[in-house]
């Protein structure tokens, strides 16, 4: 039906264990984007869902700019500018940058055509096959800018999809971004188990030479409390129960904030949930599908996350717990999720938790603040990250459209309490005593 | 440049007078519908400019579905619906059709295709063939459905074209609709003329069995007194007058509503008028040109419309007053306009006011209400025109992008008193005396 | 309970016919004011219930300002301004005279207080008194001034009833402006007539030398086509009818702005009702009571008054239809209502329409438009009516708060189709066939 | 002019050291209350400024209705409720129990009077006598909860003040909520000194058997890292000068959001800040006055305050790094401040902060979070703080509007980011080395 989806999967960008090179890795995610794009329409991809998401010839001109202004026309001697109007067009948020198309109004911009944000994206690459040929293209700096340009394109790869999700959820068609699955599992999820953290003082943050964003750095100490955490997400078979128990209309269960927006937005279920006489349906990148009981439940707010965790007498983990359980995990956080949806929790043991990544991001209890001594980065890239520490909370782990190779036990993700069009769920944790 | 626009021009509608029958003219329409997007890409016709707005895929679908509906659906024998779905994307407003997409997110259809439209319209126009040539096909009730189908469909042709110029207007690239035409005429207008006219009972609305809207009906005694109306359209030259004298910062000069909507959207001339350091700038259907002194002032509100006529110690005439006007002068108002910007009034004398039609609609000081005896017609045709007769002003004549064979002096249009997206401009009336 | 209010209905103003001088109709105006805010306290005085309504005090405050302003400070040699600040907080929308106080924050003057307002009124009343005295005072054109600032006062009287009425509508203790009546008559309405007019050119607007506000002028000829006027009001009964079957629900009765507005407001009723299990009741100047079969509806908007029309199979009358029958009839309308709320029905007659002044203003389907030749005058004062003749419709009559003396068949009242915060209903009328 | 002003000042509530019962502590604060309003009129009481900020007659009855829901009903046998209708009114935001008015429309509530509160103030004050003189009365619980019923108040006290500020800041009067001080002393401020903090492990909330709010526990471990902190708080001049270089129109200065906010609310100066001729003036208690050059900076939002240490090099303090340094400090916290504006700071010397207490509350890096391990009580109450965890910012010491004995090291107020209404300011910190 789809055939240039074997293209997608086939594309999916070598990781980093697998790539010997930068330049391996830049292309493959640079046609990773292509890829991505196969299954749409150049109507697809013109169209703003809403304020929140994006056009995906925007996100893919949109990167291509990035390395443009990052990398080419600072390092490349002689490059030509593709086309002086774009910087306007698809500078995002860049007040260094100069001034640039309002993002309410991103989805008006017909022109460029698609066909020429593939030339333009054409353009770079040649460029920048150029520049990594050429003997100025061998310094640590440059590498290290091209690394920011991959790990930004495949932040925006993530985006594309639940970009495309939340315009194909508003279309009466319902349409499918992917054939859907044949089989599907439908049977109750396992019990939940607890995995026991003894506190202390560790080590938080990114410490290695491999690529991080700014925001997980410093490496700092901080102390952690003895604590519990579930061995897995919570799925949706325990959020019917929270719905059926009355968790949408009990005021008592959530924060002031949360209980506003539950009733100004008549939320009832999560983000793309649908009742019909045949039960509960979810849209999803395959479509309109029944809710699968054991599926980790995604598109849920902090708030929502936040209420159910009270209404089980639990709480959410804070983003150290987390990333101190990850860091002891042996999960392998850096292959490619190769589904659309996040999946069933697999191989259940005592030792350590699952779904750690690959199925949905996950809520956690901590604020999106700096780490003792974050310093932004020099430039416009220091817009990056720190301008958006504020009012924001902080999601760990990766989703299953998280590309290949973006992924580790440091990331820091963010988004308003309010927000749920991203693949967000939740894993519940406890005191530990 | 965009070879297709020689097709929209030859495609241009057989107007009564050239087309023997009904069928003729149908076909024309529908035709000239597709010769209009021929410019477009299928990005352009999906987006929409804004809320008042509709994207063009979506203007060529709803005219469809009013045949399938009005027409096939009850009048075919055996008709197969093309697609289920179209009912509840492609209804506009007909309460009595069923419930439907809501008017603020038709811009996020990219589902059905471009593609998927245009085949509905073959479809579409393959049974309108059959039933024409049926025998069922030649009834009186039926050739009365599709008139309407065809006006209805003109009135889209003229919208579609407004909906692309917001569009257009709305992009950093200031794209053209068609290529600006080579040479234009900057010189002054010359001097205004006034007609007068005897006061009287005048019959008003219309009359013959030519087709009309039922807005235009019954045919009733007015009495109109006796007034002066000006001979041409007011210019942009004297509209830079007005904005030189302070115009939009003269509180006196506005209707109460009127001054509020100044201030609040900071309005300092027409819509798609810049400033830069050459001089004022309109975006238009050729792309952005400076503005031409002699050509009518478009894209003017009712509010602006009124404070113009206000400064100028005038007025706006009355629908009335102007119908009067019109049914005297011998202008041809039934000719294709055949340029996508309002020209400069041609062939001055004292007769007969010049720019009837074709330029652009003219605001008068009549509300838009029904005429005694009014009566929608029933079913859910009636939803046509009668709901909106409140809070809005009527408009007479015609603009440079209504369709030929769309015009007559007895046409009622209708907007808001602050929409000024539409070719909407003005002519002066006073007392005669 | 309320001493206060036997002052308020003694201290009714002096009607044109008893009183012989400009001046004992000027005091006797004033004190009225006072009398009518007697029964509130100074915190009912300052607050606003909403954006259309304005505080007690404001209008105490207001109409004072609006005799220093047009009357004592052009034409009392050596007047001494109150307080050089009341120029800001008091002018409601007279450009021409400065800056003033933003319309919805006239609720956050606490200051200056009540008692202030109070010393304010008797300085500008102690001036006027000292101008009549003078021979300054003897002029047409004070005269002229002078019944211009009376009523404009009574036209504040009226409001600052119904802002009141809106204020303690949104108390959760109802309070009752003045005490309930101690019995009601709870029959149902007699039948409905239909008196029978002659179409014709028609005089219509103000001739007399009497007061007029400015747009019922030009007095000119109309011609009114043959029509049928219902002798009385509609009633709650009938709008119980209307209710029971679906009238709100009911898409096809609305024009397409009510039926938007119904929904976006959830209207199920007129504004002011509330179900209980008891049945309906309404909020009224006398607290929350059984709605009362036979009086008159009140406090429907345009939309709702035309939908019921609808659903009746008649229609709203023209404001020159009911201009001329008002002009036939021998009502008296300068009597005072005496009462807080509207009355049934009384003295059925054939001959003549009842209910035409005194209960609520009647929605005609008439827009507010100035008259043929209408000029406003010149001066600030030309800021009175003239600018908001746009999106509004004309109501006819007079209510059951309009104050005595300060009713005639050309009076023309005028609101937006949504609002309904005032004493508005309706009488029915048709073609005459 | 106001000689209850000096009964405003000898109410001063008994601080803890002096009362010597909590009957003398309850009865102190509450005719502190009185004594806050005295100043005011009951129309300066009854008015809403904003939607933050609520009527004093409002402040005046729900704390009253506090000790009425949570103290008398529960403990007090027999205790007669006051007016059934109160518990609608004049419920905050306690879901458990039951519907209240809207927190928009407090301002609506003209009745009950404010008269009929202060016999509801006294009603509740017997009560409470009687109830403490009791057997009952005796208790653990109840002297618990009427701890928190007097801190409660205590909060109000402070809201009321700021609330009127608002309200009279709204005013073109600018009226003084107190006599203007005589002599203020405009030199410069002393320089800027840094204290230096090792880090470690330290105690953190709160610990004594004194009142503490839930929010304030558990004590816990937390890690702090070595910082500075400024030995006193940022001045006006100092912001002056952020002012002149172009704080406020420097993108890279501030977060993305407050760089918004900025821009849609056009700021340009803290509130209530007004540039005339003759320099900048700030509203206050005592009326608008000259900006005073040493005095603290105060109602800045935490986007200010963050964008003005970023322009400084600086940061914030964490709500901990505070709380480290006030344990530390000599600071008396618990006097009262004795007047209505932030003071300039005092007796410099090297060895601890100033000004921690009783002028402006001061902004923390810290998100308003729980501490680990936080529960809120049970019942109604765990409705007071726990549930507004989310999108907000902490704030440590206390205000000048502080009432005396509610200020302590382990404080923990909160407000989002954008609110500037409270006497809000900063004192800067920074890494130790
Ligand atoms: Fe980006
Ligand atoms: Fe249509
Ligand atoms: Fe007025
Ligand atoms: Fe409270």
């Amino acid at each position: 039906m789809h055939p240039t989806l074997l293209t997608a999967a086939s594309a999916a960008p070598l990781t980093k264990t697998t790539a010997t090179t930068i330049a391996e890795r830049l292309f493959a995610t640079r046609r990773h984007s292509i890829a991505l794009a196969a299954p749409l329409t150049s109507e697809d991809m013109v169209v703003q869902a809403m304020e929140d998401a994006s056009p995906t010839k925007w996100h893919l001109a949109h990167v291509t700019w990035f390395f443009e202004n990052f990398v080419l026309k600072p390092h490349l001697d002689g490059y030509q500018t593709f086309d002086e109007n774009f910087n306007y067009c698809f500078n995002s948020y860049y007040e260094a940058l100069g001034p640039r198309h309002p993002r309410p109004r991103r989805g008006l911009l017909t022109r460029p055509s698609a066909e020429r944000i593939f030339a333009y994206r054409a353009h770079v690459d040649e460029a920048l096959e150029m520049l990594l040929a050429s003997e100025q293209g061998q310094s640590e700096d440059l590498a290290r800018l091209i690394e920011i340009g991959i790990n930004h394109e495949q932040q925006h790869q993530e985006l594309l999809l639940t970009d495309i999700l939340a315009l194909f959820a508003a279309s009466p068609l319902k349409p499918a971004y992917q054939a859907s699955p044949s089989n599907v599992d439908v049977s109750q999820p396992e019990p939940l188990r607890w995995i026991e953290y003894e506190g202390g003082i560790h080590r938080i943050g990114h410490a290695s030479n491999d690529y991080c964003w700014d925001n997980e750095r410093p490496q700092h100490d901080a102390l952690v409390h003895p604590f519990k955490l579930a061995d897995r997400l919570v799925t949706n078979a325990e959020w019917l129960e929270f719905i059926a128990d009355g968790g949408y209309a009990t005021a008592s269960l959530w924060l002031a904030d949360g209980w506003t927006t539950v009733n100004r937005e008549d939320w009832q279920a999560p983000l793309y949930w649908e009742k019909s006489d045949a039960g509960w349906f979810q849209m999803s990148l395959h479509g309109l599908l029944p809710v699968v009981p054991a599926e980790p439940v995604a598109h849920v707010s902090y708030f929502e996350a936040d209420a159910f965790a009270r209404w089980a007498g639990k709480r959410l983990p804070t983003e150290f717990e987390w990333e101190m359980a990850a860091l002891e995990a042996s999960a392998r956080h850096d292959q490619p999720a190769n589904h659309f949806r996040p999946q069933r929790a697999k191989d259940a043991n005592l030792q350590t938790p699952r779904q750690l990544f690959g199925d949905v991001w996950q809520w956690t209890s901590s604020a999106y603040l700096p780490y003792p001594g974050y310093r932004p980065p020099a430039g416009a890239i220091g817009e990056y990250n720190g301008k958006f520490m504020i009012s924001q909370q902080v999601l760990r782990g990766a989703s299953c459209v998280t590309p290949a190779g973006h992924s580790r036990p440091t990331y820091r993700n963010f988004f308003y309490p309010h927000q749920r069009w991203q693949f967000v769920g939740l894993r519940l944790a406890s005191e530990a005593r």
